[in-house]
């Protein structure tokens, strides 16, 4: 099973994410994580490893599932949006005994919407979702990504937007998409969106640089129409009122 | 309150949100999503209006709110894709006692992932979300944005993607997707995603039209890595293997 936890609280969690997790045997993921959901797992195995250590920690997962334990790999938010489900899959295709062993995908709330609805409403129309890590992806892709989806209008969400690796990426996305969108045009970050230790801030594409943003941060930058209401970000879908 | 109720199974809606209508003492909602929840809203007063009626029934809960009760607007999924997060905020802020209404936004899982969970895993990489709806939004920004989406090579999730008002936009929107993939690009088809009666199909962009997508559908279109495996839709993050 690949399951997602939501965004860390435990009553953002679907039930079947908890029935699925309470049945496993083995639980593996990474350490941030398993300490989101510690009450959940206590008393069975648990395999860690660091944030980079994705496909060791996948082929341990599917090697224990082959040998016959349940397994429950688990990813924060949607384990199908940048987690675990994909690299799960394509290791299972590869394994000798890969189509002996059942395996379900278990949706979580993601990163895009529990920031979302702590910024207001600001998906209400068409958006993009782009990671800016470029580790597993050339920043050319990146750049080209962002400049046809600001170019198209979309509301964007950023997903590692910043780390100790790359601490440019986002000024040198600002830039893309201010070729494209007005400097006023609104911009929320929310930390630890969904999660103890949440924080939000709403700025606009001028000034939100000067936010903190960081790899546990998302950030959702508006379209043409998006707009800021009592505090709020708001993407208008376009009702006459 | 607005809340989202996740794709449609109890099993799949946060604690969250089932707390939160819990409390409610109006509940307010297109009638198809109400009888999703029929037996977690038995008791209270329930205010139901047709698809097309949502200014009327956002307007309706604005008004009942500023009168004292605690009301519950509710959207399948995630109420801030496409749901009602938007229009409950823009009538507040055009309502004289707007700014005395406390309102929460309560997540839910989108249709974006419940539909890749049970596909496979489509969703590992940067994927842009369209609606085919013309009803609010001019076909001319909705083609450009297909365009750009798929020049750029973003995975599509494609909402609203065909009704009796609108039979021959999936068409339209495979026509022009096709100027930049292959016909042989994989698609996944889910209907009624994460509900009673789901079904999935896997095909490709060359034959896909035959398939019985309609209002409750979700239709994946992968970038030009993603691949069919088992009879999974995968989309490779990149990891080496």
């Amino acid at each position: 099973m690949v399951i997602g936890l939501g965004p860390g609280r435990e009553e953002e969690m679907t039930p079947r994410a908890r029935q699925a997790l309470a049945r496993a045997e083995v639980i593996v993921g990474y350490r941030t994580y398993i300490d989101l959901i510690a009450s959940l797992v206590a008393g069975r195995e648990v395999v860690v490893t660091g944030m980079t250590g994705e496909v060791a920690r996948c082929r341990e997962a599917v090697a224990r599932a082959a040998a016959g334990a349940r397994v429950a790999v688990i990813s924060s938010g949607d384990p199908g949006v940048y987690g675990m489900a994909g690299l799960i899959l394509e290791i299972l295709a590869g394994h000798p005994r890969g189509k002996e062993i059942a395996v379900s995908i278990i949706p979580g709330v993601t990163a895009a919407t529990a920031a979302a609805a702590t910024l207001g409403a600001p998906l209400m129309h068409d958006f993009a979702v782009i990671s800016l890590s470029d580790r597993l992806t050339p920043w050319e892709v990146i750049a080209r990504r962002l400049e046809f989806a600001a170019a198209a209008d979309f509301v964007l969400v950023l997903y590692n937007p910043r780390s100790h690796g790359r601490p440019d990426h986002l000024h040198r996305a600002r830039d893309i998409i201010l070729q494209y969108r007005q400097p006023s045009t609104p911009v929320g970050v929310v930390r630890n969106a969904g999660r103890e230790g949440e924080e939000a801030w709403v700025r606009d594409l001028a000034t939100f640089l000067e936010l903190p943003v960081d790899m546990v941060s998302t950030v959702i930058i508006g379209n043409s129409q998006t707009r800021v209401q009592d505090g709020r970000l708001v993407t208008p879908r376009g009702y006459r009122l």
